[in-house]
């Protein structure tokens, strides 16, 4: 795959230097972090049904707007992709079972 | 960054393999789409409070556990990554009046 | 308070039978269960929000459009208030140890 | 039906000034709003998700959790009960149509 979250990052930080009002990133990030979560609170909700309801399509649609969302928020937030993968490469280091003592305590 | 997404997707297929109890991966995939999917939902919730908290650490932890159990939600579902990237392909090609005409019909 | 969430709910269950088109229950109703869970989903998210947030007026609207979209979510799937009022008692009745080991078991 | 959400809200309030440590309750109550907010959070995905899935009795136990948490969060920011049923009459005193213009301007 050669289009990795990190470069749609890319894209994100450049619409972001656009105008307000011709995209639709731009105005996203003028109607504040609230809202930006709200909309990645929705997605998930959004996310949760169609797996369950086993609609793999909508799943997969449901999960683009889910993470694009993230990522905006992110960009709202200051929180470097980088950030996050070294996270996500923590928790992929450790067993299971400190995983789950952590999880615990 | 050379840790992507897809690579994660990778670990995570060759842990499904493995024996469960040993993995903390393998342990949820057991338990069920359901349960994974209130996993996410869980993770979006956390990752919602802690933008509005404005936590920035915070928040890339959470969006790393969200990532995550969104991954091993696709896994249970059969989503491919490149599904998801194309969908989100298609939203970044579309102009921004496009993409807003579209969310309104 | 004269209003309780009982007597909503005949008004509720008296609109379900008024002709779709003239009132927005009506309207959800004829969406179907999965929509009706989102929008309650979202108005969750909404809740969440403005609570962090701390705005109290603000949390008190989300909170009547929340327990608004739980009730045509439990007229939309036969779940009679006197079930959830049965639930909330047995709770109530418990002490607080024991519901914590219940929770933990 | 003779208990009402606001009964239920008065047996909050007094657990409240029970001792920590004693009561589910309080120890939430103890953990601060963001924690509160998130379980309330949690409750509402696992209310949509029994939804979604069908299973009638589940959805009215994960619908008093959900009101549960949502008193506790009102109890948390001062919010009176009272003031939830007056935005939930005036939702339900407006027309249907009145409704749907408030809700797109």
């Amino acid at each position: 795959v050669a289009f990795t979250l990190a470069e749609l990052e890319e894209v994100l930080r450049a619409r972001r230097q656009e105008l307000p009002g011709n995209s639709y990133t731009a105005r996203l990030l003028a109607r504040g972090r609230a809202k930006i979560a709200q909309k990645l609170g929705e997605e998930a909700v959004e996310t949760v049904i169609e797996a369950v309801a086993g609609d793999k399509d909508k799943l997969a649609q449901e999960s683009a707007d889910l993470l694009y969302h993230l990522l905006v928020l992110w960009a709202d937030c200051g929180v470097a992709p980088a950030d996050v993968w070294a996270d996500l490469a923590r928790r992929q280091g450790k067993s299971g079972i400190e995983e789950k003592k952590e999880r615990k305590s």
